[in-house]
């Protein structure tokens, strides 16, 4: 769960299970990072244990929404469950009032409680003697179309289930035995346990490797020793998946891999795309660390120009007290990064950036860089403006907010203060991303395939939604 | 709330509602005492609202149980509501199982989640266009007999209501004008407002003065300016009230009044029953303080014996953090107390205890006085023997651990090391609570008459329940 | 140190040795009351330990005021020595100003730190090859008559020390062997060790009985199995002895023994003279709980009348956040008691209160008890008009505070709105104090004679102070 | 203050001065980091003032070591004075001695407060009738050859003082005016104020700009709008200055100037000599994030590889809790970084590494990226083996833990797992720090110089020590 801190900072929880009870969990949660929820004796509560469900979050305010903390337990006819649940619904607003009108209280606003409870429900329930887990799940998975990954714990079974269009991320792990990892591949059969999570980048420090992707539309069920898929739920239309390509742009961690590639190369790739489509004569190729430096890498060497480091990060970052006069709030940046400028002074410089959001950002770095001496500075984005919202789990600022939706983007080299600006095109960042997932393919047609159509959300760049909004 | 910390001291909560929406509460809970989980940035985030409900509640444990903390809110489909309850359902487990058949999932173990449910799922709800709020109450009363004195606010209305038993108290009390509680009565139809409360205690401190009880089975609406009884139902088979004895034994504040009498006053008169029942040839009378306090003195004068001081108690009182060896283990009491023993240094002493439940306290007490210079030391209890468990809201400890269950008992005064001990006796705990009650009404027969007949709830004494138990 | 929290709340520190080396102590220091600064790890960092000194003080205000927290360690050529320091040094700015010209740098602003540095610093030093810590202490006493009470501990010896004026307490407490505290005196020569208290009210909890005091200008040695005076320094112009008569009247707890009596005596004997210098037709006498209730019960055996509670405290007392308006003011009193309006309804009530030092508490306590029905409110204080501001240890707040030096004081009885308000006289006070200690030393000349003369500083009454007053 | 945080982390102060009166400062000290010791109520308290100084301090244990945390204020004849001190004097022994002698007690075991109190002390004291500082300040340089840099406040003046060794750093800022930084020169002579700094990398996000270093021996008076040299005191027998070469190495921030020359530049200079002393064929150049990045750079543009980042820093690195078994120790590294194997599978691969100092954070590197696909693994150190002790102020591990010191040393590769490693060697270190001065100097002979020799303490790799110590 560390490892997932930033998909989720401001609450954590687990739910436990000694695999035996259906009627008894142990539970802790708590909002903040996980070092602050839990310590030594909140841990210990949480044993003994078999089988276990965690969860970050990211909420919006204070310590009485810990009631949205997550995983959520409920007790029904057939005993708890625990559900976690990474996304958004889409139709959530007309799920709620099924529910209330069939004299559910809700406690939350959250549409992780809807899920939890529409599990809970689903008829017929008179006769409902033997609970069949698989048939609520799939009764879910009609009613609602996208977006969730989810885990779900009763007794001893955990099930990983991906939404149809499988837009947020969920992959497999598996535990290897204390001191077998030395080049041994997927063919060892022998396993400690399993693992899901949101990314593979989890994996590695507890011992584990990267094993499978949940598929689109996947209900897997886990046990102590065994992987196995019941049924995948194939999108209505036979609409192509749309997974979230933000999770490549900007979300995920570098090291985690989705769809079979590394993260960190499909942001290479884009500085390589991003070279060719907008190139620049300069002396020198730099970043904005530490997110955009595999785009910077990438477009230096496609380019040929050197790369160099202009800002060194700060580690401690505190907050700011006083209220800030205008050259202050100029600097304020310096707060965060010093300026390496004898590397730079009278030179080029290309800055290679991930995204801009806003624009607040970059603009005082690029003064901050001239005032240090750079003789000219380009800005190039390794990826396309954001215009549209998102409702399937990226909280993205309002249209309002979006520098690209502002007056100012039609000069935005000259409201930044750049010597020139360019994005990477939507068919760029595209093909950056599908081009080795289609190689994969195409040279190994068999392997792990997507059952729908290869897709990827891009509805922030593009305003294309996967699914018909509901309100 | 502060007044009603002795109620509950292990979490606290406060729902306010601006009166307009029913879409919108606001709401801050937390684990721990009042001033921990309340500061001035939560007061604030409160307001502005016009009104409001409150709840401390004694939980068992930990942090992860701030999901039991009340008031509970629930979205239903005619708003939210808000609820505070005191008590514990005779028949939970029944309505739980009833909840989840209906596809429910519950997501507490609190019997306070059972009835927020229940008033949101009360049938019929498909042509549900109207909320009837007092027919889900009525509907709620039929579900379960008791126990619970409940606040439900919704929008801009507060119902309070006590089950038809009245076996926990709740009481109404009237925000006066500021510069105006001189002396004026109930006549002055002036009032800034209502409030609400387990114990009148509270209502001093906040400028309010004491209105009346709500009655067994009432159900009353107060809104801003208004308050007004919808229905008061009665117990099935018109039983007795079952008012908890215990309250005025132990449970509530001496300055609180409940049937029209002051804790304090029955007290005394409990203090000079047991006088009657077993007097001693003595020096003088004393007390554990301090909520012995009022039966020593009615004992003293009843007897004619003086009343003196022999313990002052510590404002201090700590953690011990060193394993204690036998001495310190039996001077424990020591670090809660101070022995004045130039008061009773060579004299015969009777200490007036208010209960004895596990027989641990009063022993070390009675060795400290004899190795200080007690000469006799005699022990009467203003309440008789706790023999049975409560299944209707009160802490009492298992049958096991209650002194009154164990051979112990049968020879107390040797096993505590007392020259004598005597508790008072059932009925003469019932007389002392009655009397004064009875002679009201006799010369007063209109007067706030409770439907059902006098009666009050001796089961922890007893084992004559009020109602029968569920399982 | 929990027992004597009521002298000092706002810091805790303690220091222990283990007796061996002179170069170590190991010290734990913190602000905050003592279960703040101490838990299970802070206590182990004591450990092993032989001996040990401890303060519990009264700063004025924040965390940087840890530097001021006691007891202080200093390093001295003849190794390291702590001092806890109880009073407060009349000539204090010479001193700070003479050490400071011999090139000492002072790093605080307390009294504490300029005795241990003049125990530092007392020459001649250039051949000081042993450590004659009681001509060292000899010399303090000489440079500085009043007021401190010390213990100094150095390697595996503590000094208790006692300014020849004796105006702090200091007493001595003997450990017993566990089992053994059954009515044998001081006789039993068998001990577990010494304990050394301000007041002896901290003795019974930690298994230790009252030994003796120590004497004004005293000088004990204190070792393992040993208690040793060294030295008596008398008052340099035989000037009577000065124990703070505020110790009496307020400050100590009542079941503390000063000069041979227990301090709850003294205050029930303030409230019978009480009696006698000022009687009142009345129906009941009572208290404001807890501090005035020894005199309360003086006054009402002496009277004749009833002792009666009217108001009961409320045992959780919390911040208040919003401002409060005229009439929660008014009421502000009433978060903190309830009251018992049943037992003095159309009653005459004296109510004894120890001390009236702003009259800003007393005030809104008779208009409570007159609005719950109180007939005549007549106040009787137990303790002269406190009208000099105290340079020996005590806070007391300025002579512009003081209700006594005010004009409102010309018409009390109004201005706090009772029907009658009389004071004890300050002779009354001082025979109430002295009255018993002159009948012992009659009965027993030898006993535990003081070396001076009887005597109290009675200066925050009279503006009599024992010693000339430096600037 | 928060950009100098790297230099120590375990308690922080504030002392200022409205600079007005002598006797009163404001202070704010404690444990822990920055943002944890002040806030915006902290802050407020240090206000109105119109200088100040601060301090952050790495000390090695627990609360109670509050008192060693600077700035130290002490009161002395002549006024108060605060002293922040960054240092560690070789001669403290001695000292403590001497001062104690005189009579002075000691507090601390901090070095620190020695040098207040010798400032405090020095004499002639008897007539010294005005503070002589400036005097006070040599004669503290005659007692104590090094290792300080020192702000000292009194009144309205701060005195900056570096050791006569210049062992320690300490420059100058100017903090320029709102709205006026854009290329203006030293020669622009309006200033806001003037900063005093260990390290030049804190100017930038004030809004300062870097001024000059104050020189090794330099006494520098700064009053509100003057820097002012009062003297410079030589090293007794004209020896070579001996800026601790640590700095360059690992200590200070690569955004930081000393002696001229970034150190980002040094670091990069001491990759390019290690590819000149040790070159390898391999098929590219990494670095261990991120302090010995710009070394990577530096040996990879040397050598002609290419520059490619084999792991990812995790910016969410938490405690454990559980006893890891051999497994989780030996991937205990994984929790810190995340391996970017796509981008070195199958590659021989080159880490270069600031330092290596006791050799067990490397080894699991190495392990993890061998196991991620690496054919080969070396590594290159960018700077000498550490083997002796520093005693002027930098925090070395004791020499059996150094890996130099132990016998694994003469086999290190094979030790840490490596396919080969090699260290920096002390000449081409010190080469790499002063070949840049020196041309400097070559071509501006007036420019800044020192008034010694050139020449930098590397004591810790060579056990040559610029002074004798003393015990």
């Amino acid at each position: 769960m560390q490892k997932l801190l930033h998909r989720g900072q401001e609450s954590a929880g687990i739910v436990t299970s000694d695999g035996e009870s259906s009627q008894t969990f142990k539970v802790h949660k708590g909002m903040g990072l996980i070092n602050h929820v839990f310590n030594a004796d909140s841990l210990k509560k949480l044993y003994p244990s078999n089988l276990g469900i965690g969860h970050t979050r990211y909420s919006t305010s204070g310590i009485s929404e810990l009631q949205n903390c997550q995983p959520f337990v409920v007790e029904t006819l057939h005993g708890k469950i625990a559900v976690a649940h990474n996304g958004e619904l889409t139709n959530a607003i007309r799920l709620r009032r099924k529910l209330m009108r069939h004299g559910v209280g809700l406690s939350t606003s959250s549409d992780s409680e809807l899920i939890t409870q529409l599990l809970a429900f689903t008829p017929p329930l008179e006769n409902d003697d033997t609970a069949d887990w698989v048939a609520r799940i799939k009764n879910l998975m009609k009613e609602t179309p996208t977006s969730y990954s989810l885990l779900i714990m009763h007794k001893d079974i955990i099930y990983a289930v991906r939404d149809p269009y499988g837009n947020r991320p969920l992959c497999i792990g598996r535990l290897i035995p204390v001191g077998d990892m030395n080049g041994k591949g997927k063919d060892n059969t022998e396993t400690e346990g399993w693992v899901v999570s949101s990314e593979s980048c989890s994996f590695l420090s507890i011992g584990a490797e990267y094993y499978r992707e949940v598929l689109p539309g996947e209900i897997v069920k886990i046990s102590r020793h065994d992987v196995q898929t019941l049924d995948v739920v194939q999108t209505s239309e036979a609409d192509p998946s749309a997974f979230c390509i933000f999770e490549y742009v900007y979300f995920a961690r570098p090291d985690s891999i989705f769809e079979g590639q590394m993260v960190y190369s499909v942001r290479r790739r884009c500085g390589q795309q991003l070279a060719i489509e907008a190139p620049v004569e300069a002396d020198l190729v730099s970043t904005v660390p530490e997110s955009a430096t595999p785009a910077a890498l990438g477009y230096a060497q496609k380019c040929g120009l050197p790369y160099v480091e202009v800002l060194c990060k700060n580690r401690y970052v505190g907050r700011t007290f006083i209220q800030p006069n205008m050259r202050l709030r100029q600097l304020g940046v310096a707060k965060k990064f010093g300026v390496l400028s004898d590397n730079f002074k009278g030179k080029r410089v290309v800055i290679i950036d991930d995204s801009i959001v806003r624009g607040n950002t970059i603009s005082p770095i690029i003064k901050l860089l001239r005032e240090s001496g750079a003789k000219e500075v380009h800005i190039r984005v390794a990826s396309p403006p954001i215009r549209f919202p998102c409702y399937m789990g990226i909280n993205i600022p309002t249209k309002e907010e979006l520098i690209a939706n502002r007056p100012e983007f039609y000069d935005l080299a000259n409201y930044i203060g750049a010597d020139s600006v360019v994005y990477l095109s939507v068919e760029g960042l595209v093909s950056s991303v599908q081009e080795s997932i289609k190689e994969r393919q195409k040279n190994n047609p068999t392997a792990q395939k997507s059952p729908g159509k290869i897709g990827h959300c891009t509805a922030c760049l593009t305003g294309n939604y996967p699914v018909e909004l509901e309100w």
